[in-house]
């Protein structure tokens, strides 16, 4: 594999300069809930829009580690993205913890609303179809007004066979018509930003939103439509036909161009849930039905069927075209499969899905730092900067995941990557450019 | 790979002759109970004299599946091996069941002569290094008259640290001061041969015992002393250092070259350890402590060394290096790695190796057909020729080591010999040269 630089005016730099000049309230934080699969263009926007219109010198970015929402993993490790995110404009990334971060909407967003919550972040900046805050506000009043008839309507529908979130689409459509100016739950990122204000009104948060209008690359757009945007959906689409980083240079910052070039050389791959298959199809053919049924998130009925089909799956993408229901989702069966694939029980998922219980930094820039270095003394939860020292039962899951993530690299890559669960320091970078 | 043939002068067809020659009893039975792993000139001896001492037409194999008892995979698939058994002289191969296979001696033997009692076998033959089976009768009286000193020595021993297999050892040698003419029990096949005849009293089976004294290959050892002979151990050494058949062409029948040069052709190559070491790796990391716990055979205490070894372990050899103790012998680990790899619990293994439910009928040559056609109706245990109209238990434990054996191959190999395991009638030999 080889890589080609293309150097070309990014809306990086252009962006950047504008912090400097304006010079702004470095002791003001804005939060980010993301996953940078990889970093992009958007990312970059979204980024430097939220300081912006909130006025924060400090962007606070909450992201998935190793497995992502959607129950992939992610191209390259979560230190190379805390890397790609700091370089790119962040200043404190935290790690949303597996737990948190392989699940439906509502709880991945309660997840990292709470961490941006203990961390003392003064707002939250999400991008959305929507573009305007008030409408996530009266919906969710108007929800909460009418949350009996809302919530018959989401067990009904469930119980039709339909998937979680299509019952709660047609729910809301079934219950909206008394609402005025809500906003519209079609569309993946204003649901994502209705659970992450849902959340904070569930734990009693003052903490501000805003929202940037999306642009024009659609959430899960798969082909590149636009001079400079694109989806992450449509970037790892093509990376994955085609490993050039020439065919995605335009899309994404130079700093992701250089993390997935120095990720392939030091670990020989991106990762891709086909490298993780034949271990998803060994378990899948050992568990025995109890096993599987025990699996967080698995309900009856599952078990036989996913073990059907790994019998003669030759791939994974085979595999889940065959496995995927009305009610079981492609996203919904692949974070079953994360679960299956790390292992992780009902009875160990669900107590750690209540709350966070730890702070995990993983990098920081100096801005970052002493914002941390300030602040510490208010936060609501331990910061955690070494695992080593806290082995509880919420890290597990990080570090098995961990475990899982690395075991399809090559050795000594894969010992390597496993070290730094152990090992690696918050990630520091010094002054950006 | 390339593989060369050298035709010479076979023990196989000097030792054909004389059957043919002398002509035998073809309703009369000996049974042999053997790993083929794989079938050498030591077995190609020990089939004939075994005809030749028991006076017996027809030689019935019980053969280890897929895994066999040293907690190993079998170079070559049942199936292979089957037909090697065949064409070297065997007239019927039934399989020893998992639950049966992968056990320390005593299980072992218990299931293996269960079958070939249940098959209305007149005879046995086993190899031994004593060559006369009056010391192991006079040696199983002893100690079922000594029995509670016995066992309180037994006890003792493993109390204090040491493997079964030498609190064995040191206990007969506590005991035996008032044995005559006993069988000497620090010698492995010894040990095997007095397990059969302890199981065959136990079942208060009637059949008769023969033994072959060992030629001079020792059983375990690693090098070449001999000119037509070597064990098993040396031959697969030989094997894993360079796959050229030559090197072990004078060792072992024709047929055992022509099976291994085929099977690499089609499958692409010889099982070992080292290829399932990922995913045993991937397990161990991924288990709880108590899902390991429950693995068959492994004690308190182990799964957190276990876990701990793997965790930096770069290969099989170097885990097991590693992980083995004075109590943990090297055969004893790899059998609960084998468990461990095909997930085996203790509350599966223990019904199932309390006494076979069926025999499986793997090949036979038309003596075995008419044999078998002719003895069916007094067969004590269901004779299963195809597995899937028997969906119990029992069989399970053996698809799914079928499973897990042929997962380490690439595809579409590894389909076609999982479905073996489903739609493979037993192997059929006509008449033999």
């Amino acid at each position: 594999m080889k890589f080609h630089f293309i150097s070309h005016q990014r809306l990086f730099q252009v962006i950047y300069s504008y912090d400097i000049v304006t010079g702004v309230d470095l002791m003001k934080s804005v939060g980010i809930i993301a996953e940078y699969n990889p970093f992009h263009n958007g990312h970059l926007y979204h980024l430097h829009k939220s300081k912006e219109v909130s006025g924060a010198g400090v962007v606070i970015c909450v992201m998935s580690g190793n497995f992502l929402q959607r129950g992939e993993p992610a191209l390259i490790s979560k230190w190379y993205r805390t890397r790609m995110a700091l370089e790119a404009g962040s200043d404190i990334v935290v790690e949303l913890p597996y737990a948190f971060a392989v699940q439906k909407a509502e709880i991945f967003a309660f997840g990292a609303v709470y961490l941006l919550n203990a961390l003392k972040c003064d707002s939250i900046c999400f991008g959305s179809e929507s573009g305007e805050v008030q409408p996530f506000f009266n919906t969710l009043d108007y929800l909460n007004k009418h949350s009996e008839t809302y919530n018959d309507h989401i067990k009904r529908y469930v119980k039709q066979g339909v998937s979680y979130p299509r019952a709660l689409a047609l729910a809301y459509e079934a219950v909206k018509d008394g609402l005025r100016n809500g906003v519209d739950l079609s569309k993946p990122n204003n649901i994502l930003g209705y659970q992450y204000i849902r959340a904070a009104h569930e734990i009693n948060s003052h903490i501000h939103f805003f929202t940037v209008k999306r642009n024009k690359a659609g959430h899960h757009d798969q082909t590149f439509h636009h001079e400079k945007m694109a989806s992450a959906t449509s970037i790892r689409k093509s990376l994955s036909e085609n490993p050039n980083l020439d065919h995605i240079a335009a899309y994404v910052p130079e700093s992701t161009l250089s993390a997935l070039a120095s990720y392939v050389n030091r670990y020989k791959k991106l990762h891709d849930w086909e490298d993780y298959w034949p271990y998803l199809q060994y378990r899948l053919l050992t568990m025995s039905d109890d096993e599987l049924q025990q699996v967080y998130d698995a309900e009856e009925g599952l078990p036989y069927r996913l073990k059907k089909t790994a019998q003669n799956a030759k791939s994974f993408h085979s595999f889940m075209e065959s496995a995927k229901t009305k009610r079981y989702t492609w996203t919904r069966l692949q974070r079953i499969c994360v679960h299956i694939l790390t292992n992780t029980p009902k009875n160990m998922m669900i107590p750690a899905a209540k709350k966070p219980q730890y702070i995990r930094l993983l990098g920081m820039s100096s801005a970052g730092r002493d914002y941390l270095n300030k602040r510490k003394k208010e936060l609501e939860l331990p910061l955690i900067s070494t695992v080593s020292s806290y082995p509880d039962e919420w890290l597990m899951l990080d570090r098995k995941s961990s475990q899982v993530y690395a075991h399809v690299l090559p050795d000594p890559e894969k010992s390597s990557l496993v070290s730094l669960e152990f090992a690696q320091p918050p990630i520091m970078i010094g002054n950006r450019p």
